[in-house]
């Protein structure tokens, strides 16, 4: 045993498995190495470089128009405002987990008023019954694909399109949190665009599958996305430049965007990996996307070690964190990007090997 | 005649003025250059390199604590609701051409519901008569160093004392738009954190003076930028990495710091020049910053051919755009940075003198 934290383990590990690469400033200087310098900045919302990338995005999702954010924060308590403002209700619903609700300080409650319903159980997904039983009106229906706090679930297709189907029928907004919409089309077997169809309007986010430095954009009707340029304003969020983003976006997009089956194939890899050992399982058990959750059916004091040892034997970086649940296990999340590819079978074997002794020692004794 | 735009005009010339450089990619590219692509990110607002910056501007303006922003709209919105929240009354005080008033879409009035309380008339500065002779009470005086709208006005230091004792006294807290503090040093002999000596909380920007590509500082005790962190994360306005606007902040806050007097002393030289043409007037008619606003005693339409014919014949660019009055005038703002150093004065004077012509023959014709 080293004393060393898990995190100062991981980072010494010569074959981390999880996401693109360190977030490092070099991320920064790759996407600008092959722009010119004399392009021009955009202009506080104008400008052909933020122009040019919400076109290409509003056409890749299928909407009329599109706007960059600096964050799905404020893009997506600005997509609820406006649906809220247009139905003259200030009342959505959404899953528990949802972003807005456990990671936003409560800004759309404290900056908009908006009063949340809270659909579904923590642990399980929103279903149509669940939207069919709403006891009260709502403006607007948030859904999250995948849902990422209960490790990346998804509904069936059709589940989905029934949501749809009913949400207009009732005059109901429906709103996808898709940050991580472009990992989830190899699953559905869909393209971005026609996942969208079902939407209304729809956040995506160019930090997570796609590795961008950091960024959102909201697309919708032209009407919906120039009202959601006033409230960007409002916030705080019309940046005279947003090019450091944009292009940054745009490059990882282009890099990556073709990669996201190769993910969902490696995340499926792993998380099998991890489901053959005893004390061990994922959710959901096969993932659906890049991402899914690991659990240790042991606390994080006792896993920290072992995990630690797994680490400096091997060099192979399963986590850098842990957390407790309150049942006595412990969890991680893991997102599949470059790197996974690049990492020896054999090393990544031999690390489960290790990794499956460990636990059972720990188990008895 | 060319049938030029101004704009079009202006931008082939070999001597702008105003400014320090084009606002292209070049600004980025030549901030990052010597910075290592292993420097890792910031995380949501902590890690190394928005601390040592935050610390570093906390340390220059003299408070205890700052927080870098995205924007100044988001930093001031929330510097005036956390001085509402504590006094428990949801009213402040500023100049009528306030930024929050004119250029943010009324952010603080409809996500804040702040009121504000217009002081002194549009066309000159608030004195402490008008914060003495305010009929309602409020949480915060927000005062603008220099007052932008109105060519970049300054009280004189001792009003600016008496008004900040009499805030104390009464319990009003005294909030700094400082976006051009740093310009503000050389005429007021002070530094920026004596001048901040005066104030309960202060913002300063990065991409006037400075010159960096965007981004803010909001400063003061260290429980009020706790506070503003939650606001900021409410706003969506912590983004996971803003180290694109922080060091680009922090290399030409460095490079440009230094240079305030210089673009003082311009100013007030540039100024002059156009004081003594018949026609012309400046606000004010000394500058007290890099800043100024440029009257034409003719209306745009007029002033268009005669300033685009100066530009092609001489090569100086003295302003892209104008704006005309109520009165028949026509105006436009100005700042110094780096290129004014760069023109030689035997070109400004033939532009001056060709200017000066060019208005006479128009008066006469």
């Amino acid at each position: 045993m080293s004393g060393k934290t898990l995190i100062e383990a991981f980072e010494q590990t010569a074959y981390p498995l999880g996401g693109n690469g360190p977030r490092d400033i070099q991320v920064l200087k790759e996407a600008f190495e092959a722009v010119q310098g004399s392009l021009s900045s955009d202009m506080y919302g104008n400008g052909k470089v933020i122009e040019d990338f919400q076109n290409k995005m509003a056409s890749v999702l299928g909407k009329e128009s599109a706007v960059f954010f600096p964050t799905g924060t404020m893009a997506q308590q600005i997509a609820l405002r406006i649906w809220c403002d247009e139905k003259g209700l200030k009342r959505v619903a959404y899953h528990p987990l949802c972003h807005l609700e456990i990671h936003e300080q409560d800004g759309m409650k404290e900056l908009h008023h908006i009063e949340p319903i809270l659909l579904a159980d923590k642990d399980r997904l929103i279903s149509l019954t669940d939207v069919q039983q709403l006891g009260e009106e709502i403006s607007c229906l948030l859904l999250e694909l995948p849902q990422r706090e209960i490790g990346g679930q998804l509904p069936e297709f059709e589940e989905l399109e029934s949501i749809s189907a009913y949400c207009r029928e009732k005059g109901i907004k429906l709103h996808l949190d898709g940050a991580r919409l472009f990992e989830i089309t190899p699953y559905y077997e869909r393209s971005a665009a026609e996942i969208c169809a079902l939407f209304d309007s729809v956040y995506v986010s160019f930090y997570k599958g796609i590795g961008g430095i950091a960024g959102a954009i909201l697309a919708g009707a032209a009407d919906f996305t120039e009202k959601s340029k006033v409230w960007k304003r409002r916030h705080g969020g019309d940046l005279i430049s947003l090019y450091p983003y944009i292009v940054s976006s745009e490059y990882y997009f282009d890099q990556r965007i073709g990669k996201m089956a190769q993910y969902y194939e490696e995340a499926k890899e792993l998380a099998a990996f991890y489901n053959e050992c005893a004390g061990i399982f994922t959710k959901p058990e096969v993932p659906v996307s890049n991402m899914f959750h690991v659990y240790f059916e042991l606390p994080e004091e006792k896993m920290v070690p072992i995990l630690t040892s797994v680490f400096e034997t091997t060099g192979v970086g399963l986590t850098a964190w842990l957390r407790n649940t309150d049942e006595g296990t412990c969890l991680f999340e893991i997102s599949i990007g470059d790197r996974y590819a690049n990492v020896p079978k054999d090393k990544i074997r031999e690390a489960f090997r290790l990794l499956g002794e460990k636990i059972k020692e720990a188990a008895i004794s």
